[in-house]
C-alpha cells in the first residue's frame, strides 16, 4: 500500500495511491486518524487496507497538491555519514564508532512536486538523497531484532543542504533546518510491499544526470541499528521519520562543487517507491 | 509576571505565580489559549496581566506538580560553548564564529522538582546551568535590534547532559536528548520583570556546593545574536525555547571529573527569576 498525505479542494487530507489515483482516507476515518501519523498507530493500516479492497479512488492524483509524506513527524531523527562512499568522499578515512544523528524540524519539509528553496544566504544548497524508515509502533530500548517490525513503511527523502551553515560550526543543524529544503515524499510503501530494504538501489539525478547511484545495502549502520541506537535515549512514536544518511556523489564533494541553482530539477529515485521530484527555486530577497 | 505550567487536580493548566500562590490562567483562558505557549502569542499576556491585577489565587503552590515552563514546544534550541569560561575547559582555545547550535525534543524535558534521570546506559550525567529566553512573537530574519521584542520572558534549564552519548560522535544530540534530562522551570520570568538580561548572574549548585557562577553578561553571543542567527534558517514560534548556554564549572571538565548520582540534588538559580531544584535519580534497568 502507497500513503500519501496531500492538499485537494483546499483541504488537507491523506490517502492511498493505487496508479494514478488517490482513495481518500483521510474523509473516511479523519474523525479517528486527523492525520497519516495517527493512522500508522494501532490497527489504522489494517483498516486502510480493508477499505482500499473495496473502495473506489475518488480522487486523481494529478489534482493533488503532494504534502510532506508525515508533515508533523514528532521527531525526524537524521543519520550523516552512514555510506563509505560518502564518508571516503568527505575527506574521512574510518566510519565513526556510532550512528552520526542530527534533527530536522518539520518546519524544513515540503513535498514531492514542491519547490525546494535556495535560501538568500547561501549559493551552496546541496542534495541528499536518502531512505526513509517511518515508524509505525512506539518504543524505547527497542532490539535490533525487533527493531523492523516497528517500521510502518519506507519513503524517499532529500536531505537538502546548505553547506556553508551546515559548516559554521562542528554541529550541522543549520545548514540542514532552513526552511523548505528537505524534500520528503511522493508516498511512503508499506513494510509488506516494500520488502527487504537492503536489495533495493537509491538514484539521485540532477536536471537529468545521475549524481548519485547506490544499493541501499551498503548501509553502515542498517535501519536496526540506527533505531536501536535511537530508542536508546528517545521513544520513538509512530510518524517519527528516521532518515537513514546518504550515499556518495554529493554536489559539496565534487571537483568543482556543484551546486543546486533556481530553475534546477532534481530527482531521487529508490526502487520499490518510486521517485521524488522537485524544482529548485531561489529564494528573492 | 511570574508564568509556569503545573498538574493540579488531575489536569495540565498554566498559571501566573504570586507569592506562594497561583492563579490559575488555563481555568480562565484555556477555551481561547490551551497552552502557556498559545497565551504567549498576541494579546494573551496583557489579558493574562489584567486579569491577575484582581484575581484571588485560587491554588497554592503547594499543592501542584510543575511541568516544563513549555511542555510542547515547536522547537528547543540550544547553544553551545557560549561562555569563554566553558569554552576553556572543555580544550578549546577560542570561540566559533557562529553560535552552536544543537536541538532537543520536548520529550527530553522536566519540570521543577521532578527527577533528572541518570539512564542506565550511563554513569557520566552532568549538570548545565543555563538561562532561557521564551519567544513570544513570530519572525524570521528577526534584526539583532528588534530581537529582544521576540522574547516573552526567561527562565532556568539545567541541560542535563549524557557526557558519553554526547561524544559518541561528533554531532552532540544523543547525549542532550535522553528522556528526563532537560529540567526547565520552575516558571518564566517576563521580559519587563527581568530587565536586562545581562545584568544577572547564574549559579549551580550539586548538593549545595556551588559548580557554576557567572554573570549572564559573559555569554560569547549574545540572546540578540542567538535570535537573528536561529531565525536566519527557521521561523521562530511563540514558545520556542532558546537555551542559552553554560558557563564553566561543568562535571565533566573537573580534575576528577563529577557527574550525578542517584540521591543527589542539582539547583541552578538566576537572580531574577528564582530556583530551579531537581533531584536526580539512577534509572532502574
Amino acid at each position: 500500500m502507497k500513503l500519501a498525505t496531500f492538499a485537494h479542494g483546499g483541504k488537507i487530507s491523506y490517502g492511498a495511491v493505487i496508479g494514478n489515483d488517490i482513495v481518500d482516507l483521510g474523509a473516511k476515518f479523519g474523525d479517528r486518524y486527523p492525520d497519516l501519523r495517527s493512522l500508522l498507530d494501532g490497527d489504522g493500516l489494517a483498516e486502510a487496507q480493508r477499505t482500499i479492497a473495496t473502495a473506489t479512488p475518488g480522487v486523481s492524483a494529478d489534482d493533488v497538491t503532494w504534502l510532506p509524506v508525515i508533515p508533523n513527524p514528532d521527531k525526524i531523527i537524521c543519520v550523516g555519514l552512514n555510506y563509505r562512499s560518502h564518508i571516503g568522499e568527505t575527506g574521512r578515512t574510518s566510519a565513526e564508532e556510532r550512528p552520526v544523528i542530527f534533527t530536522r524540524f518539520a518546519a524544513s519539509q515540503v513535498g514531492h512536486l514542491q519547490s525546494m528553496i535556495c535560501p538568500v544566504e547561501s549559493e551552496r544548497f546541496d542534495y541528499e538523497g536518502e531512505l526513509v524508515a517511518v515508524i509505525g509502533k512506539r518504543g524505547r530500548r527497542i532490539a535490533e531484532s525487533d527493531a523492523l517490525d516497528h517500521v510502518a513503511g519506507y519513503s524517499i527523502y532529500n536531505d537538502g543542504s546548505v553547506r556553508d551553515f551546515q559548516l559554521h560550526t562542528h554541529q550541522w543543524g543549520p545548514g540542514k533546518n532552513f526552511e523548505g529544503t528537505g524534500a520528503f515524499g511522493p508516498w511512503m510503501v508499506t513494510s509488506d510491499a516494500f520488502g527487504d530494504p537492503y536489495t533495493h538501489n537509491l538514484t539521485t539525478r540532477l536536471n537529468g544526470a545521475v549524481m548519485q547511484d547506490s544499493s541501499i545495502g551498503l548501509m553502515v549502520f542498517n535501519i536496526q541499528a540506527v533505531i536501536a541506537y535511537a530508542s536508546t535515549f528517545t521513544e520513538l512514536l509512530p510518524g517519527d521519520v528516521i532518515v537513514t544518511g546518504t550515499p556518495g556523489g554529493v554536489g559539496n564533494a565534487r571537483k568543482p562543487p556543484i551546486y543546486m541553482h533556481d530553475g534546477d530539477t532534481v530527482e531521487v529515485e529508490i526502487t520499490g517507491i518510486g521517485t521524488l521530484r522537485n524544482p529548485v527555486v531561489k529564494e528573492r530577497s
